[in-house]
């Protein structure tokens, strides 16, 4: 993220970011994402150019961020009880996301950001909640189920015409699963 | 693709793309792929832009028409006698290629084109050729093999830290053999 770390949540700085990232979301909403330029962002946003500039480097590192933030889950993934509940749950849910125009959207813009390894870091945290909840059950790496799950769903989406079949998502995670 | 089926290899139509296919060509030898133009395009095949928007639409199109073609095998996947041998010869070719630079641009060319779909097919029928060579032998599907070999090296070149690598390669084609 281009976002320093150790920034005080709440402090003047989460401020300017917040109030740029609504400025994005609000421009989104209103035209065509090849038409927003970042002078306009910073008019609606309150702040100078050059702090946006200065914080992101250029417009796509910032869309890529705002992207990111939207897609960033605010809760846990959901709690089944089981392991192959958990993943399913998780992995349907972000075949979904992945799959709608905000997600396409996301996987573009986090393309040509300056830090798209972030996107498969953040997924790996997500796996590694379910998975540190069975300590006990034979169990794949966050790694493998990325590799095995994550990375087929997105693959279809670019670059198939059709997306996963469900079916093939849960053929695909018994496979994980067995390793 | 963009060109119609069923035209005559070597006649006035297949000319004309060869020469717009190799002014695309030199162009991008020549200069940032951000500056090229269709009319500079245009000009250098001897054509006019409206004979290129005609053909292909728009320059990403047309674009990721000369990445895919460039990116065409021009021979059979090598035949080294065994489905494992073939698979893994295939697959390390295949990673090797999309990491490259213009792996990478092909990649993303072929997002933006409106046929992201015949990366796949193209995938698919290379993968199809190795598995007719070996009827008698249970194995997976061209699509598993899709999902479980070529996904996860495209996802982890485009969303990830670090390139797979090659034993994570062979492991992901034994489960594929596994199945």
């Amino acid at each position: 993220m281009a976002i320093k770390e150790g920034l005080r949540p709440g402090g003047r700085s989460a401020r300017v970011q917040e109030s740029i990232h609504s400025a994005v979301r609000a421009l989104l909403e209103e035209q065509d994402r090849a038409t927003v330029t970042v002078p306009q962002i910073a008019a609606r946003a309150g702040v100078t150019p050059s702090t946006i500039y200065r914080r992101w480097g250029d417009l796509s590192a910032l869309l890529a961020d705002v992207a990111l933030a939207r897609m960033q889950p605010d809760s846990e993934p959901a709690n089944t009880g089981s392991l192959r509940g958990d993943v399913r749950a998780w992995a349907e849910q972000y075949l979904d996301e992945m799959s709608s125009e905000p997600g396409r959207n996301m996987l573009r813009d986090v393309q040509s950001s300056l830090t798209p390894g972030f996107c498969a870091t953040l997924i790996g945290g997500q796996l590694q909640t379910i998975l540190d909840r069975y300590p006990d059950q034979p169990k794949p790496s966050a790694d493998q189920l990325i590799n095995l799950v994550a990375a087929p769903s997105v693959f279809r989406i670019l670059f198939s015409k059709a997306p996963l079949e469900v079916e093939e998502l849960h053929r695909l995670i018994e496979i994980a699963l067995g390793q």
